[in-house]
């Protein structure tokens, strides 16, 4: 690595958008989680694909690592500069290239936040779904292959990403996809590059599915009397076919924490919160029916609305449910991490965790996308306690492992980024080799974010 | 290639499994479409995926070409063994292997049909949607990344294939994907592999995502004065959110074929069949708002039914749409094409194409899958006029030339086989290369269908 020349050369291209302060590389040096401080070499902020593409050509050359940044939002660590070199912020990249409406699509550079898209798309009467709680980019959400809370009725980031373009490691620029629904030409090349987070390429621009506005909008909460219950009612529901939007799990500690950080009064038990989209008669039939059968598995009435104000203030506390968990500790931090099982597995996965979290020193809130089968656990811990960071991390790892007894993935959405290299070998076996192939194939230097995903990479 | 030592070992392993005998090499030489027939050197027929792998491994040792065999149903040639080698023909290895109703999906090995699929699961309330009209394998459905007239509303085989084993060029078995619905752990081997027509490895086992039956279908048909009125109502539908389950296009010389093959009195014109799923309410309401839309884009009035026989007599009208087709012209054989383009270009690409046919000595019928912007023109020809042949072929690509002119793809889901690589450097540039990479780092020898996706192959 010839980082000094590197360097020269990346300032002849982007002039002062190759930053060296200090407070460039600690803020990119940083994630969300607990990973140690890492900042990299440089800061590059490019404002188009072709100067990504020089970038990487003169990384390329002097073997320097190249790191992806979006919104900076990962909780596995994936922006990190682990091996050195440049961090490539997308933050000017930031356009909404081509809104259409007729074929519910739009393009856009891989710097546009999902609430920046939303914000854009008002006016077109179409929103984009996929929804993972922060305000991530959407070149960051396509390289986690990010899900959330709409995903069990509008798909992760895997199906709502029509095509993209990527800047290789060599710097050749490849679009894969089409804007057609559907294709059956060559190898799905865009699913390949969705979730390889940024190991493969850079992504300068991405094209997205939209959804319709719904008509109208209902929804609600409700407690159940134990886990099981509470999943034995989403089953139930599934299986009748009525389309839930989201259907969201809190557990008891979950719901006392948003009652410390909201003000709110919910019992101390386990909730699910709920909502359809549909036409106006659809929604409150969809309600109704999901109230009955909340009902026949004990849970408490469930109290649903179609009035936004209602709506928005539910979903704020879900998404805010991880800072209500954070402030239930002062002073912590969290390691945050996720599975996802086959949804007739689920009380089992959430109540083996619970009693695993309970037989360690740390609290462990867990809420999560039911629907899908996927929870997450916040583990709180003291950050200056090494034995707490090294506990949860063996908690986390249990995790991964029960999902994988029960059927299931050790990362449902959050990915696999350099907190989760350790699980691989157990999910993937000699296909991680295959992955690992396929990346010296198209990556032989290994600079595309090297110390993520792959085995010993 | 040392074939004849590799016929001993083979033979070693599978006795007379292994055949050569004419009539097998000659119905595994044949395709449904007009490729010339190519028998292979032999036809196996393996029980276990364990034998599978001493399949392939024997290949690898004596660098065989190795093509998997479905049922023999692609449009393409996937199956043709145009290098010589062995084809494995999957029909033993037809064995649902575990339904699972209370997470909704099913685990195969690849030679089970779709329609027996189907038949297995009736008493569960389950199905499997995905329905290209043939009863095809599920593991030729997989491997060409089949869709069909379902595809609208539950996804193709890119949607609905969660993980599969397969076994790799150089003998090795992996497992793709887990049972949980998402994951964003690692490449998405599952969506490389769906679609890889056979040229990465041999799939041996399938988890498919089933559905519930709808618990009420309705289904109808309507004309219109021209296929940019239909397009238009089906835009409209789509974008006013009423969620179709089918919506089938068929042109003015399909409805004459229709007419004369099965006795129907269809109108000549453009016709829309059109399917909806849900409750007994929602499927009334849906078939009610639909044929508002239709008469506001001067069709005809919308008949539809919820009663089964009638709902089957339309569909057994639209999957025999090839032989009618086939049947207007006596001894005529077919090059039946397919392109897809995102739904507002739907209507200019039917009819320029329908031009172009016009200006050719063909007929060329067209019918598609209208919902996701895919249509197939079935382009008859005398099996022995070369000049027909060309003149076909020559049709095909300047359809497929159009599809990427108006931002679609050279096939919705016919795949690419040996039919269209001459189109894939059009549509994928330097990612065709990158496919290429990916091949030759898991496949070096070229065994595993070669001649067939790749550039030079």
């Amino acid at each position: 690595m010839q980082i000094a020349q590197a360097l020269d050369d990346l300032t002849q291209v982007l002039g002062e958008r190759l930053s060296r302060s200090k407070s460039d590389l600690d803020q990119h040096g940083h994630s969300e989680s607990h990973f140690p401080v890492t900042p990299p070499d440089a800061v590059a902020y490019p404002q188009t694909a072709q100067e990504v593409r020089r970038i990487v050509q003169i990384c390329a050359t002097h073997g320097v690592p190249v790191i992806g940044w979006g919104a900076g939002t990962s909780l596995e660590g994936h922006g990190l500069a682990v091996r050195g070199g440049v961090v490539v912020d997308f933050m000017h990249m930031n356009k909404v290239l081509e809104i259409r409406p007729a074929d519910m699509d739009v393009t856009v550079q891989p710097g546009v936040t999902r609430e920046a898209l939303n914000q854009e798309l008002r006016a077109s009467g179409l929103f984009f779904p996929v929804d993972p709680g922060a305000n991530a980019s959407l070149g960051g959400m396509a390289m986690t292959r990010a899900s959330g809370t709409t995903t069990v009725r509008y798909g992760s980031m895997r199906d709502n990403v029509l095509g993209l373009q990527a800047v290789l490691a060599d710097g050749r620029v490849i679009r894969t996809g089409t804007r057609a629904r559907k294709s059956a030409s060559g190898y799905d090349l865009t699913a390949l590059f969705v979730g390889s987070e940024g190991t493969l390429g850079l992504v300068t621009e991405l094209t997205l599915k939209l959804h319709g506005i719904p008509e109208a909008t209902s929804a609600g909460i409700c407690s159940f009397p134990d886990m099981a219950s509470a999943v034995a009612a989403v089953q139930e529901t599934i299986q009748m076919g009525i389309p839930m939007a989201r259907i969201e799990f809190a557990c008891a500690d979950t719901a006392r924490a948003f009652n410390a950080y909201a003000g709110t009064d919910m019992a101390e038990a386990p909730h699910l919160m709920v909502e359809f989209h549909g036409s106006p008669d659809s929604v409150a039939e969809d309600a109704a029916r999901f109230a009955e059968i909340v009902q026949d598995h004990d849970g408490s009435p469930f109290r649903w609305s179609v009035k936004e104000e209602e709506r928005r203030a539910l979903w704020a506390l879900r998404h805010n449910g991880y800072y209500a968990i954070l402030a239930s500790r002062p002073g912590a931090r969290a390691l945050v991490t996720d599975i996802c099982v086959p949804i007739s597995r689920l009380a089992q996965a959430v109540e083996e965790t619970q009693h695993d979290i309970a037989a360690s020193p740390l609290p462990g809130p867990i809420l999560g996308h039911v629907g899908d089968g996927n929870f997450h656990a916040v583990l709180l811990l003291d950050p200056d306690r090494h034995d707490q960071l090294e506990a949860a991390k063996a908690l986390s790892h249990r995790m991964g492992l029960r999902a994988l007894q029960l059927g299931g993935t050790i990362t449902g959405e959050h990915g696999i980024g350099m907190g989760k290299t350790g699980l691989m070998e157990a999910e993937h076996g000699e296909a991680w080799d295959v992955m690992g192939q396929i990346k010296k194939a198209l990556d032989p230097q290994n600079i595309m974010n090297p110390g993520k995903l792959l085995r010993g990479n």
